[in-house]
Protein backbone atom coordinates (compact mmCIF):
# COMPACT_ATOMS: atom_id res chain seq x y z
CA UNK A 1 0.00 0.00 0.00
CA UNK A 2 2.33 2.92 -1.21
CA UNK A 3 1.49 6.07 0.56
CA UNK A 4 3.20 8.77 -1.09
CA UNK A 5 3.67 12.21 0.58
CA UNK A 6 5.92 15.04 0.26
CA UNK A 7 7.85 16.85 3.48
CA UNK A 8 9.78 19.68 4.25
CA UNK A 9 13.49 20.52 3.82
CA UNK A 10 15.32 23.05 4.12
CA UNK A 11 15.83 23.26 -0.10
CA UNK A 12 11.91 22.87 -0.04
CA UNK A 13 9.39 20.05 -0.41
CA UNK A 14 10.56 16.51 -1.41
CA UNK A 15 8.62 13.85 -1.91
CA UNK A 16 8.84 10.68 0.26
CA UNK A 17 6.88 7.36 0.67
CA UNK A 18 5.57 6.32 3.90
CA UNK A 19 5.51 2.91 5.94
CA UNK A 20 4.46 2.22 9.68
CA UNK A 21 4.48 5.99 10.00
CA UNK A 22 8.38 6.57 8.64
CA UNK A 23 8.87 8.34 6.09
CA UNK A 24 11.66 7.32 3.42
CA UNK A 25 12.97 9.63 0.64
CA UNK A 26 11.98 8.82 -2.77
CA UNK A 27 15.01 10.41 -5.07
CA UNK A 28 13.01 9.91 -8.21
CA UNK A 29 9.23 11.12 -9.33
CA UNK A 30 6.82 8.85 -7.78
CA UNK A 31 4.64 10.05 -10.86
CA UNK A 32 6.82 8.61 -13.60
CA UNK A 33 8.56 5.93 -11.97
CA UNK A 34 6.25 2.68 -11.81
CA UNK A 35 7.99 1.10 -8.58
CA UNK A 36 8.78 2.83 -5.63
CA UNK A 37 11.75 2.24 -3.31
CA UNK A 38 11.78 4.11 -0.12
CA UNK A 39 15.43 5.29 0.43
CA UNK A 40 16.83 7.30 3.52
CA UNK A 41 14.74 6.99 6.29
CA UNK A 42 13.81 10.90 7.32
CA UNK A 43 11.23 9.83 10.36
CA UNK A 44 8.44 9.62 11.87
CA UNK A 45 5.42 11.25 9.48
CA UNK A 46 4.38 12.99 12.87
CA UNK A 47 7.75 14.58 13.77
CA UNK A 48 8.29 16.07 9.59
CA UNK A 49 6.32 19.40 8.76
CA UNK A 50 4.01 17.78 5.23
CA UNK A 51 3.43 19.29 2.69
CA UNK A 52 0.90 18.83 0.15
CA UNK A 53 1.69 15.89 -1.41
CA UNK A 54 1.68 17.12 -4.99
CA UNK A 55 1.21 20.22 -7.23
CA UNK A 56 -1.91 20.47 -9.55
CA UNK A 57 -1.98 22.45 -12.78
CA UNK A 58 -5.58 22.81 -11.43
CA UNK A 59 -8.03 21.44 -8.67
CA UNK A 60 -11.08 20.70 -10.26
CA UNK A 61 -14.15 21.26 -7.62
CA UNK A 62 -17.82 19.37 -7.83
CA UNK A 63 -20.60 21.24 -6.30
CA UNK A 64 -23.58 18.92 -4.72
CA UNK A 65 -22.58 15.55 -5.30
CA UNK A 66 -24.08 14.12 -2.20
CA UNK A 67 -27.77 14.23 -2.05
CA UNK A 68 -27.85 14.60 1.88
CA UNK A 69 -25.27 17.69 1.55
CA UNK A 70 -27.86 19.26 -1.73
CA UNK A 71 -30.96 18.65 1.04
CA UNK A 72 -28.84 20.53 3.79
CA UNK A 73 -28.63 23.37 1.55
CA UNK A 74 -32.49 23.65 0.36
CA UNK A 75 -31.03 23.30 -3.20
CA UNK A 76 -31.71 20.68 -5.95
CA UNK A 77 -29.12 17.79 -7.15
CA UNK A 78 -27.83 19.35 -10.27
CA UNK A 79 -28.51 17.14 -13.97
CA UNK A 80 -24.84 16.93 -14.78
CA UNK A 81 -21.29 17.50 -12.00
CA UNK A 82 -21.65 21.24 -11.37
CA UNK A 83 -17.83 22.15 -12.26
CA UNK A 84 -15.60 24.85 -10.43
CA UNK A 85 -12.10 25.46 -9.70
CA UNK A 86 -10.18 26.48 -6.48
CA UNK A 87 -6.98 28.13 -7.09
CA UNK A 88 -3.83 26.09 -6.26
CA UNK A 89 -2.86 29.35 -3.86
CA UNK A 90 -5.01 27.77 -1.63
CA UNK A 91 -3.46 24.42 -0.84
CA UNK A 92 -2.02 23.94 2.41
CA UNK A 93 -0.61 20.80 4.33
CA UNK A 94 -1.01 18.62 7.03
CA UNK A 95 -1.03 19.90 10.53
CA UNK A 96 -1.12 23.68 8.99
CA UNK A 97 -3.29 26.06 9.79
CA UNK A 98 -6.50 26.84 7.99
CA UNK A 99 -6.52 31.15 8.03
CA UNK A 100 -9.91 32.63 8.37
CA UNK A 101 -9.86 36.43 6.77
CA UNK A 102 -11.39 38.94 9.14
CA UNK A 103 -14.87 40.04 8.03
CA UNK A 104 -15.98 37.28 6.10
CA UNK A 105 -18.56 35.71 8.49
CA UNK A 106 -19.65 32.10 8.40
CA UNK A 107 -16.55 29.78 7.05
CA UNK A 108 -17.46 25.79 6.84
CA UNK A 109 -15.71 22.68 6.74
CA UNK A 110 -16.12 20.28 3.86
CA UNK A 111 -14.98 16.27 3.70
CA UNK A 112 -13.96 15.47 0.18
CA UNK A 113 -11.82 12.33 -1.39
CA UNK A 114 -9.60 13.76 -3.12
CA UNK A 115 -8.40 12.16 -6.91
CA UNK A 116 -5.03 12.22 -8.35
CA UNK A 117 -4.61 11.68 -11.93
CA UNK A 118 -1.66 10.33 -13.13
CA UNK A 119 -1.93 10.33 -16.88
CA UNK A 120 -2.79 12.75 -19.05
CA UNK A 121 -6.68 12.53 -19.60
CA UNK A 122 -8.80 13.19 -22.36
CA UNK A 123 -12.23 12.21 -23.60
CA UNK A 124 -11.78 9.08 -21.20
CA UNK A 125 -14.82 6.50 -21.02
CA UNK A 126 -15.34 5.86 -17.62
CA UNK A 127 -14.96 1.92 -18.00
CA UNK A 128 -11.17 2.87 -18.31
CA UNK A 129 -11.10 5.86 -15.93
CA UNK A 130 -9.58 4.76 -13.12
CA UNK A 131 -6.41 3.78 -15.08
CA UNK A 132 -5.65 7.38 -14.89
CA UNK A 133 -5.82 8.12 -11.38
CA UNK A 134 -2.57 7.96 -9.46
CA UNK A 135 -4.12 7.53 -6.14
CA UNK A 136 -6.53 9.17 -3.73
CA UNK A 137 -6.37 11.96 -0.85
CA UNK A 138 -8.06 13.87 1.82
CA UNK A 139 -9.32 17.31 1.33
CA UNK A 140 -11.06 19.89 3.08
CA UNK A 141 -13.01 22.19 0.43
CA UNK A 142 -13.00 25.31 3.17
CA UNK A 143 -16.05 27.73 2.29
CA UNK A 144 -16.90 31.00 3.47
CA UNK A 145 -20.53 30.37 3.39
CA UNK A 146 -22.12 34.41 3.09
CA UNK A 147 -19.98 34.88 0.79
CA UNK A 148 -20.57 32.27 -1.30
CA UNK A 149 -24.25 33.34 -1.53
CA UNK A 150 -23.21 37.04 -1.84
CA UNK A 151 -21.01 36.68 -4.73
CA UNK A 152 -23.12 33.64 -6.77
CA UNK A 153 -20.01 32.49 -8.24
CA UNK A 154 -17.59 30.96 -5.44
CA UNK A 155 -14.02 31.81 -6.76
CA UNK A 156 -13.77 34.29 -3.91
CA UNK A 157 -15.46 32.11 -0.92
CA UNK A 158 -13.79 29.42 -1.63
CA UNK A 159 -10.62 30.43 -3.07
CA UNK A 160 -8.62 32.37 0.02
CA UNK A 161 -5.17 31.03 0.66
CA UNK A 162 -5.57 28.18 3.08
CA UNK A 163 -8.67 27.30 2.19
CA UNK A 164 -7.78 23.77 0.42
CA UNK A 165 -5.75 21.37 2.95
CA UNK A 166 -4.84 18.47 1.05
CA UNK A 167 -3.15 15.42 2.69
CA UNK A 168 -1.69 13.57 4.23
CA UNK A 169 -0.41 11.80 1.49
CA UNK A 170 -1.75 9.38 -1.44
CA UNK A 171 -2.81 5.94 -1.45
CA UNK A 172 -2.00 4.50 -4.48
CA UNK A 173 -3.30 1.35 -4.09
CA UNK A 174 -7.12 1.85 -3.18
CA UNK A 175 -8.93 -0.02 -6.26
CA UNK A 176 -12.25 0.82 -6.00
CA UNK A 177 -13.19 4.66 -4.24
CA UNK A 178 -16.54 4.31 -4.71
CA UNK A 179 -16.79 2.72 -1.49
CA UNK A 180 -15.22 4.50 1.21
CA UNK A 181 -15.75 5.60 4.60
CA UNK A 182 -15.61 9.77 5.06
CA UNK A 183 -15.69 11.33 7.92
CA UNK A 184 -15.15 15.11 9.44
CA UNK A 185 -14.03 15.52 12.95
CA UNK A 186 -14.57 19.06 14.51
CA UNK A 187 -12.32 19.09 18.12
CA UNK A 188 -12.88 15.31 18.04
CA UNK A 189 -17.07 15.13 17.67
CA UNK A 190 -17.78 13.89 14.42
CA UNK A 191 -19.83 16.31 12.45
CA UNK A 192 -19.61 14.26 8.79
CA UNK A 193 -20.36 10.31 8.66
CA UNK A 194 -21.00 9.20 5.06
CA UNK A 195 -19.40 6.88 3.16
CA UNK A 196 -18.38 7.84 -0.79
CA UNK A 197 -21.05 5.21 -2.53
CA UNK A 198 -23.23 7.97 -1.49
CA UNK A 199 -21.99 10.02 -4.31
CA UNK A 200 -24.55 11.01 -6.79
CA UNK A 201 -21.64 10.74 -9.54
CA UNK A 202 -19.54 8.58 -9.16
CA UNK A 203 -15.26 9.06 -9.39
CA UNK A 204 -15.30 7.05 -13.18
CA UNK A 205 -18.10 9.34 -14.45
CA UNK A 206 -16.25 11.99 -13.08
CA UNK A 207 -13.60 11.74 -15.19
CA UNK A 208 -15.34 10.83 -18.49
CA UNK A 209 -17.06 14.16 -17.34
CA UNK A 210 -14.45 16.16 -16.95
CA UNK A 211 -12.19 15.07 -19.30
CA UNK A 212 -14.63 15.78 -22.08
CA UNK A 213 -14.76 19.28 -21.32
CA UNK A 214 -10.45 19.18 -20.32
CA UNK A 215 -7.52 18.11 -20.54
CA UNK A 216 -7.11 16.36 -16.79
CA UNK A 217 -2.90 16.47 -16.44
CA UNK A 218 -0.83 14.82 -14.60
CA UNK A 219 -1.20 16.11 -10.65
CA UNK A 220 -4.47 17.53 -10.91
CA UNK A 221 -6.82 17.16 -8.52
CA UNK A 222 -10.47 16.51 -8.33
CA UNK A 223 -12.23 17.41 -5.30
CA UNK A 224 -15.75 15.17 -5.59
CA UNK A 225 -17.91 16.99 -3.08
CA UNK A 226 -18.97 16.85 0.46
CA UNK A 227 -21.42 14.75 2.45
CA UNK A 228 -23.88 16.01 4.23
CA UNK A 229 -22.87 17.54 8.04
CA UNK A 230 -20.77 20.67 6.86
CA UNK A 231 -20.17 22.86 10.34
CA UNK A 232 -18.73 26.22 10.95
CA UNK A 233 -15.34 26.45 12.07
CA UNK A 234 -13.62 29.20 14.40
CA UNK A 235 -10.56 30.11 16.13
CA UNK A 236 -8.38 27.31 17.55
CA UNK A 237 -11.15 24.13 16.36
CA UNK A 238 -9.24 21.31 15.50
CA UNK A 239 -10.75 19.96 11.79
CA UNK A 240 -9.93 16.37 10.75
CA UNK A 241 -11.09 14.43 7.75
CA UNK A 242 -10.49 11.01 7.96
CA UNK A 243 -10.54 8.54 4.49
CA UNK A 244 -10.84 4.70 5.31
CA UNK A 245 -7.27 3.40 3.88
CA UNK A 246 -6.01 6.84 3.66
CA UNK A 247 -5.71 7.85 6.87
CA UNK A 248 -6.99 11.49 8.45
CA UNK A 249 -5.72 15.08 7.24
CA UNK A 250 -5.56 17.45 10.48
CA UNK A 251 -5.67 21.28 10.58
CA UNK A 252 -5.78 23.93 13.10
CA UNK A 253 -7.98 27.12 12.63
CA UNK A 254 -6.84 30.70 13.29
CA UNK A 255 -8.02 33.98 12.71
CA UNK A 256 -6.08 36.60 10.54
CA UNK A 257 -5.70 39.69 12.03
CA UNK A 258 -7.34 42.59 10.34
CA UNK A 259 -5.33 45.50 8.85
CA UNK B 1 7.76 49.30 -26.06
CA UNK B 2 9.07 45.68 -25.36
CA UNK B 3 6.83 43.37 -26.48
CA UNK B 4 7.03 39.83 -25.34
CA UNK B 5 5.86 36.26 -26.64
CA UNK B 6 6.22 32.93 -27.11
CA UNK B 7 6.78 31.27 -30.16
CA UNK B 8 6.44 27.13 -30.90
CA UNK B 9 9.79 25.30 -32.17
CA UNK B 10 10.99 21.74 -31.85
CA UNK B 11 11.59 21.81 -28.50
CA UNK B 12 8.14 23.51 -27.66
CA UNK B 13 7.42 27.51 -26.80
CA UNK B 14 10.28 29.86 -26.09
CA UNK B 15 10.36 33.52 -25.24
CA UNK B 16 10.70 35.92 -27.57
CA UNK B 17 10.88 39.46 -27.75
CA UNK B 18 9.01 41.54 -31.20
CA UNK B 19 10.72 44.69 -32.81
CA UNK B 20 8.72 46.15 -36.27
CA UNK B 21 6.75 42.72 -36.40
CA UNK B 22 10.12 40.61 -36.21
CA UNK B 23 10.75 37.99 -33.29
CA UNK B 24 13.96 37.66 -32.03
CA UNK B 25 14.88 34.74 -29.35
CA UNK B 26 15.65 35.40 -25.62
CA UNK B 27 17.79 33.37 -23.28
CA UNK B 28 16.76 34.53 -20.43
CA UNK B 29 13.33 34.22 -18.49
CA UNK B 30 11.66 37.68 -19.27
CA UNK B 31 9.93 37.28 -15.76
CA UNK B 32 13.74 37.34 -14.10
CA UNK B 33 15.61 39.86 -16.37
CA UNK B 34 15.10 43.83 -15.62
CA UNK B 35 16.54 44.83 -19.23
CA UNK B 36 15.11 42.34 -22.07
CA UNK B 37 17.51 42.50 -25.33
CA UNK B 38 16.35 40.33 -28.46
CA UNK B 39 19.11 37.94 -30.12
CA UNK B 40 19.07 35.38 -33.10
CA UNK B 41 16.45 36.94 -34.89
CA UNK B 42 13.42 33.62 -35.35
CA UNK B 43 11.47 35.41 -38.28
CA UNK B 44 8.46 37.61 -38.51
CA UNK B 45 5.77 37.22 -36.34
CA UNK B 46 3.23 36.16 -38.50
CA UNK B 47 4.97 33.49 -39.99
CA UNK B 48 5.39 31.83 -36.49
CA UNK B 49 3.20 29.52 -34.46
CA UNK B 50 2.79 31.93 -30.94
CA UNK B 51 1.91 30.00 -28.13
CA UNK B 52 0.20 31.77 -25.04
CA UNK B 53 2.83 34.09 -23.58
CA UNK B 54 2.78 32.93 -20.27
CA UNK B 55 2.19 30.04 -18.80
CA UNK B 56 0.24 30.97 -15.22
CA UNK B 57 -0.46 28.59 -12.11
CA UNK B 58 -4.31 30.50 -12.39
CA UNK B 59 -6.29 33.00 -14.37
CA UNK B 60 -8.58 34.79 -12.61
CA UNK B 61 -11.87 36.19 -14.48
CA UNK B 62 -13.96 39.12 -13.40
CA UNK B 63 -17.96 38.60 -14.19
CA UNK B 64 -19.87 41.40 -14.96
CA UNK B 65 -17.39 43.90 -14.55
CA UNK B 66 -18.60 46.56 -17.07
CA UNK B 67 -22.27 48.24 -16.65
CA UNK B 68 -23.05 47.44 -20.46
CA UNK B 69 -22.27 43.91 -20.40
CA UNK B 70 -24.44 43.19 -16.91
CA UNK B 71 -27.00 45.11 -19.11
CA UNK B 72 -27.15 42.99 -22.24
CA UNK B 73 -27.81 39.91 -19.96
CA UNK B 74 -30.23 41.09 -17.55
CA UNK B 75 -27.70 41.29 -14.66
CA UNK B 76 -27.28 43.66 -11.71
CA UNK B 77 -23.64 45.09 -11.06
CA UNK B 78 -22.02 42.78 -8.38
CA UNK B 79 -21.25 45.10 -5.50
CA UNK B 80 -17.83 43.88 -5.59
CA UNK B 81 -16.13 41.89 -8.29
CA UNK B 82 -17.38 38.66 -8.80
CA UNK B 83 -14.38 36.20 -8.98
CA UNK B 84 -14.30 33.06 -11.00
CA UNK B 85 -11.19 31.12 -12.62
CA UNK B 86 -10.85 29.31 -16.28
CA UNK B 87 -8.42 26.18 -16.27
CA UNK B 88 -4.69 27.03 -17.39
CA UNK B 89 -5.52 23.87 -19.83
CA UNK B 90 -8.11 26.22 -21.76
CA UNK B 91 -5.36 28.30 -22.86
CA UNK B 92 -4.26 28.68 -26.69
CA UNK B 93 -2.71 30.94 -28.53
CA UNK B 94 -2.58 33.43 -31.46
CA UNK B 95 -4.11 31.98 -34.53
CA UNK B 96 -4.95 28.52 -33.41
CA UNK B 97 -8.74 27.17 -33.86
CA UNK B 98 -11.10 27.90 -31.11
CA UNK B 99 -12.84 24.36 -31.11
CA UNK B 100 -16.84 24.20 -30.71
CA UNK B 101 -18.01 20.57 -28.46
CA UNK B 102 -20.56 19.22 -29.71
CA UNK B 103 -24.00 19.85 -28.77
CA UNK B 104 -23.52 22.34 -26.24
CA UNK B 105 -25.53 25.25 -27.55
CA UNK B 106 -24.64 28.74 -28.43
CA UNK B 107 -21.10 29.68 -27.46
CA UNK B 108 -19.61 33.51 -27.36
CA UNK B 109 -16.39 35.38 -27.74
CA UNK B 110 -15.99 38.05 -24.58
CA UNK B 111 -13.06 40.99 -25.20
CA UNK B 112 -10.99 41.43 -22.27
CA UNK B 113 -7.73 42.93 -21.09
CA UNK B 114 -5.39 40.84 -19.45
CA UNK B 115 -3.07 41.56 -16.65
CA UNK B 116 -0.14 39.66 -16.51
CA UNK B 117 1.38 39.46 -12.79
CA UNK B 118 5.46 39.96 -12.65
CA UNK B 119 5.76 39.72 -8.95
CA UNK B 120 4.20 37.46 -6.19
CA UNK B 121 1.68 40.25 -4.66
CA UNK B 122 -0.12 39.18 -1.66
CA UNK B 123 -2.57 42.11 0.13
CA UNK B 124 -1.43 45.08 -2.28
CA UNK B 125 -2.96 48.16 -1.89
CA UNK B 126 -4.39 49.79 -5.30
CA UNK B 127 -1.81 52.35 -4.99
CA UNK B 128 1.00 50.69 -5.97
CA UNK B 129 -0.65 47.46 -7.23
CA UNK B 130 0.64 48.46 -10.47
CA UNK B 131 4.12 47.93 -9.31
CA UNK B 132 3.25 44.08 -9.52
CA UNK B 133 2.48 44.37 -12.95
CA UNK B 134 4.60 42.55 -15.49
CA UNK B 135 1.94 43.59 -18.80
CA UNK B 136 -1.09 43.54 -20.42
CA UNK B 137 -2.34 41.27 -23.45
CA UNK B 138 -5.79 40.36 -25.23
CA UNK B 139 -7.93 37.16 -24.27
CA UNK B 140 -11.09 35.80 -25.32
CA UNK B 141 -13.14 34.29 -22.55
CA UNK B 142 -15.11 32.19 -24.61
CA UNK B 143 -18.36 30.93 -22.73
CA UNK B 144 -21.05 27.96 -23.65
CA UNK B 145 -23.73 29.99 -22.84
CA UNK B 146 -26.35 27.52 -22.36
CA UNK B 147 -24.30 26.04 -19.94
CA UNK B 148 -23.48 28.66 -18.25
CA UNK B 149 -27.21 28.68 -17.28
CA UNK B 150 -27.86 25.42 -16.33
CA UNK B 151 -24.95 24.73 -14.56
CA UNK B 152 -24.72 27.94 -12.10
CA UNK B 153 -21.29 27.85 -11.61
CA UNK B 154 -19.13 28.37 -14.66
CA UNK B 155 -16.32 26.08 -14.64
CA UNK B 156 -17.81 24.00 -17.24
CA UNK B 157 -19.10 26.49 -19.84
CA UNK B 158 -15.90 28.25 -19.40
CA UNK B 159 -13.37 25.63 -19.10
CA UNK B 160 -13.39 24.07 -22.08
CA UNK B 161 -9.78 23.27 -23.93
CA UNK B 162 -9.12 26.30 -26.15
CA UNK B 163 -11.88 28.53 -24.35
CA UNK B 164 -8.88 31.04 -23.16
CA UNK B 165 -7.14 32.38 -26.43
CA UNK B 166 -4.19 34.79 -24.87
CA UNK B 167 -1.90 36.75 -26.84
CA UNK B 168 -0.63 37.83 -29.19
CA UNK B 169 2.00 39.30 -26.94
CA UNK B 170 2.25 41.16 -23.64
CA UNK B 171 3.16 44.80 -23.62
CA UNK B 172 5.30 45.45 -20.64
CA UNK B 173 5.12 49.46 -20.94
CA UNK B 174 1.85 50.38 -20.26
CA UNK B 175 1.26 52.66 -17.80
CA UNK B 176 -2.81 53.07 -17.54
CA UNK B 177 -4.75 49.93 -18.51
CA UNK B 178 -7.72 51.93 -17.64
CA UNK B 179 -7.90 54.32 -20.68
CA UNK B 180 -7.28 51.72 -24.03
CA UNK B 181 -9.68 51.03 -26.92
CA UNK B 182 -10.75 47.70 -26.63
CA UNK B 183 -12.84 45.54 -29.84
CA UNK B 184 -13.96 42.65 -30.64
CA UNK B 185 -14.42 42.08 -34.57
CA UNK B 186 -16.43 39.10 -35.61
CA UNK B 187 -15.48 38.23 -39.69
CA UNK B 188 -14.43 41.81 -40.00
CA UNK B 189 -17.85 43.41 -38.32
CA UNK B 190 -16.95 45.40 -34.88
CA UNK B 191 -19.36 44.06 -32.71
CA UNK B 192 -17.48 44.83 -29.13
CA UNK B 193 -15.92 48.48 -28.79
CA UNK B 194 -15.69 50.11 -26.12
CA UNK B 195 -12.90 51.15 -23.76
CA UNK B 196 -11.28 50.38 -20.31
CA UNK B 197 -12.39 52.92 -18.42
CA UNK B 198 -15.63 51.73 -18.51
CA UNK B 199 -14.65 49.02 -16.28
CA UNK B 200 -17.16 48.90 -12.85
CA UNK B 201 -13.53 48.06 -10.54
CA UNK B 202 -10.60 49.17 -12.42
CA UNK B 203 -6.81 47.21 -12.55
CA UNK B 204 -5.24 48.78 -9.33
CA UNK B 205 -8.67 47.66 -7.40
CA UNK B 206 -8.94 44.60 -8.76
CA UNK B 207 -5.17 43.74 -8.07
CA UNK B 208 -5.86 44.87 -4.17
CA UNK B 209 -9.17 42.96 -4.16
CA UNK B 210 -7.80 39.69 -5.54
CA UNK B 211 -4.29 39.86 -3.39
CA UNK B 212 -6.58 40.17 0.19
CA UNK B 213 -8.01 36.34 -1.33
CA UNK B 214 -5.27 34.80 -2.69
CA UNK B 215 -1.61 34.99 -3.73
CA UNK B 216 -0.95 36.08 -6.90
CA UNK B 217 2.35 34.28 -8.02
CA UNK B 218 4.56 35.53 -11.26
CA UNK B 219 2.84 34.65 -14.41
CA UNK B 220 -0.66 34.45 -13.14
CA UNK B 221 -3.59 36.11 -15.34
CA UNK B 222 -6.52 38.28 -14.12
CA UNK B 223 -9.35 38.38 -17.16
CA UNK B 224 -10.65 42.14 -16.08
CA UNK B 225 -14.14 41.21 -17.90
CA UNK B 226 -16.19 42.10 -21.61
CA UNK B 227 -17.72 45.15 -22.73
CA UNK B 228 -21.26 44.54 -24.16
CA UNK B 229 -21.16 43.25 -27.61
CA UNK B 230 -20.82 39.36 -26.53
CA UNK B 231 -21.25 37.58 -29.67
CA UNK B 232 -21.88 34.03 -30.56
CA UNK B 233 -19.13 31.93 -32.75
CA UNK B 234 -19.87 29.12 -35.62
CA UNK B 235 -18.12 27.15 -37.67
CA UNK B 236 -15.71 29.22 -39.57
CA UNK B 237 -15.63 32.57 -37.86
CA UNK B 238 -12.69 35.02 -37.42
CA UNK B 239 -12.70 36.32 -34.09
CA UNK B 240 -10.01 39.04 -33.12
CA UNK B 241 -9.94 40.84 -30.14
CA UNK B 242 -7.96 44.09 -30.13
CA UNK B 243 -6.76 46.37 -27.55
CA UNK B 244 -5.44 49.63 -28.14
CA UNK B 245 -1.36 49.79 -27.69
CA UNK B 246 -1.49 45.62 -27.30
CA UNK B 247 -2.12 44.34 -31.08
CA UNK B 248 -5.00 41.97 -32.08
CA UNK B 249 -5.37 38.28 -30.88
CA UNK B 250 -7.03 36.23 -33.74
CA UNK B 251 -8.47 32.67 -33.76
CA UNK B 252 -10.37 30.67 -35.50
CA UNK B 253 -13.45 28.69 -34.37
CA UNK B 254 -13.65 24.78 -35.64
CA UNK B 255 -16.64 22.38 -35.02
CA UNK B 256 -15.40 19.18 -32.61
CA UNK B 257 -16.24 16.13 -34.32
CA UNK B 258 -18.87 14.57 -32.34
CA UNK B 259 -17.71 10.68 -31.12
Amino acid sequence: MPLITRYMTTDGPRFGIVEDGMIYSLSTDPFLTPTLQGEDLMGPAEDLLLAPPVTPTKIICIGRNYVGHAQEHSVPVPENPMLFFKPPSALTGYDTPIVLPPDVGRVDLEAELAVVIGKQARKISRDNALDYVFGYTCANDVSARALQKADGQWGRAKGFDTFCPLGPWINTDIENPNNLNIRARLNNDTVIDSNTSYMVFDVPYLIEFISRVMTLEVGDVILTGTPEGVSQINDGDKVEIEIEGIGTLRNWVEIEPAN
